[in-house]
């Protein structure tokens, strides 16, 4: 994929929960010497752990291609990022808070960096060259073991200083709720990660089966092969998500959602259903186009190798 | 109020679900001749009947004041507005479907129209002048007999072609609701306007306790002296306010809301249990700052002549 004209390659990183990747990415928009380590835990310097370990990777692919020098890194992390302040505001995965991310990558890196939202950086690959790319109000959301999201309005990302697009962590009915809401007790509610990401099914069936299952692929299996159990877990998630996705079409008009991540490799078996509850649930609002996401696992290796570019190209 | 320094003296016209606002607003801003009569409803011709009447109420206008004629006019309706198309999309209330106010406006009133959503448009009065003008993420909601709302980001309104805002639509859990979810049955959910609206807590109260009552201000009343059906229903109406306060927090990371319509006259009696809803709902996020309208019922008419002067201005 060519990602523009820029004359300089640039290193891209992607830190996720479980793995770092990291790749050279060439003046035509090649990704060379891609690779992925564990990502490091250190609870008491998660962010220094983390710098240290690209530091070490970005030695590797200098060794690797002596002859194609990077000129800036990419860098992109979960949780809630101030991309403009370049500060890692909060990860609940990974344990940082408002740690200077972009200051001290630099200081590592010996280069210029470009520092922002993992989902926003892959969501903004997605946009240009994936099925949204004729709508201007999209939601991308990435659904996994959590669920994160990028917001579009009007074309444009709302970041909202990094507090935009917490879907996850937005409120849905609580499918195992007793009774209804009372004075005295909060309402019924839960959050749409514990019902509707793929870490969320498999552990709401095992829970709920005594079965071991492995992972949100194997409960839609034995959905489709007759267990009511599985069938309920699954609904539920499609419940869930159909609920987010009406909160974002009643509140910022969204014309389009692109649903990546594992969840989306279910295909129409979840996005089927999920039109039809979404539609239920619809009244005189517009229909939000449901899109499985055509970028794979590496948008966000992209999408930090872009952000790279323009720092280089001073559009950002 | 000083609304800039036009030369123009323009008409504005707010057309709600019960009156229709009319005033000549002078070149200094001062509204003139300010007038308020019913809103014909006419099931057959709803968007031909409103036009008729404001073009009866510019003739009143323009006998008035024979010195000062108006150079534009600004017209404001409630439902889904398409206000670059100049089409009322659709208004529950009023009847229309896809119809093209701007150009039978025009046609009628022999002025330039600015067409707009009168929510949207008493909002940028409201961040203009009022509470909210030092944020960027806000979201003003307007709740009494319904629920509307126009949302910003980044500083800029949200449109969606007319679709975002759609607050008193977007679902909530259902206080009513006996059960919780199976896949057999909806989740126990209803809309916000059927628990969190002035209307909704007047007509919940009169059902469960079989008293009538005088508007959502008596309810409150009987619940500060003791009535337990009183207070169940204000707190359902709390409950169901912050729920929905918190997905827009969650999805675009809005930090104030501003409240106004009749049920914000309730004041801290209702922002003091909203704000304690919220940040018991809220986890890692930013708490939104909520804040009273300041403006009052004229802030449409005035949204409505601040429309007119950007069309005589060349702003839109």
């Amino acid at each position: 994929m060519v990602l523009g004209h820029a004359e300089s390659a640039v290193l891209a990183f992607d830190v996720g929960g479980t793995d770092v990747k990291a790749g050279l990415v060439d003046p035509s928009g090649n990704v060379l010497g891609m690779r992925r380590v564990p990502t490091p835990l250190d609870p008491l310097n998660p962010g220094e752990a983390v710098l240290d370990r690209l530091a070490g990777l970005a030695d590797e692919l200098a060794s690797e291609f002596p002859d194609i020098p990077a000129k800036a890194a990419g860098v992109i992390v979960p949780g809630i990022v101030d991309s403009v302040g370049g500060i890692g505001i909060y990860s609940a995965n990974l344990g940082w808070r408002n740690f200077p991310f972009t200051a001290e990558a630099e200081k590592r890196l010996g280069l210029p960096v470009a520092f922002d939202h993992d989902v926003r950086s892959a969501a903004a690959v997605e946009r240009a060259f994936g099925g949204s790319k004729e709508f201007n109000d999209v939601v991308v959301m990435v659904v996994g073991t959590g669920i994160a999201a990028a917001v579009f309005s009007g074309g444009v990302p709302v970041t909202a200083g990094g507090f935009a697009g917490e879907l996850g962590h937005a409120q849905v009915p609580d499918p195992d709720a007793g009774t209804a809401a009372t004075i005295t007790e909060p309402i019924g509610a839960t959050i749409l990660e514990a019902v509707g990401s793929a870490g969320a099914i498999a552990k709401r069936y095992s829970r709920k089966s005594g079965n071991t299952v492995d992972g949100a692929r194997d409960v839609l299996l034995r959905s489709q092969k007759g267990d009511a159990v599985a069938a309920r877990v699954w609904a539920d998630a499609v419940d869930a998500l159909a609920f987010t996705i009406c909160q974002c079409v009643n509140i910022i008009g969204t014309e389009a959602v692109v649903i990546g991540g594992g969840l989306a490799e279910a295909g129409e078996d979840l996005l089927e259903p999920l039109r039809a509850r979404v539609d239920q649930i619809l009244d005189f609002q517009r229909r939000p186009r449901l899109i499985q996401a055509q970028l794979g696992q590496d948008a966000g290796l992209l999408g930090a190798a872009l952000n790279a570019r323009a720092l280089l190209d001073g559009a950002r």
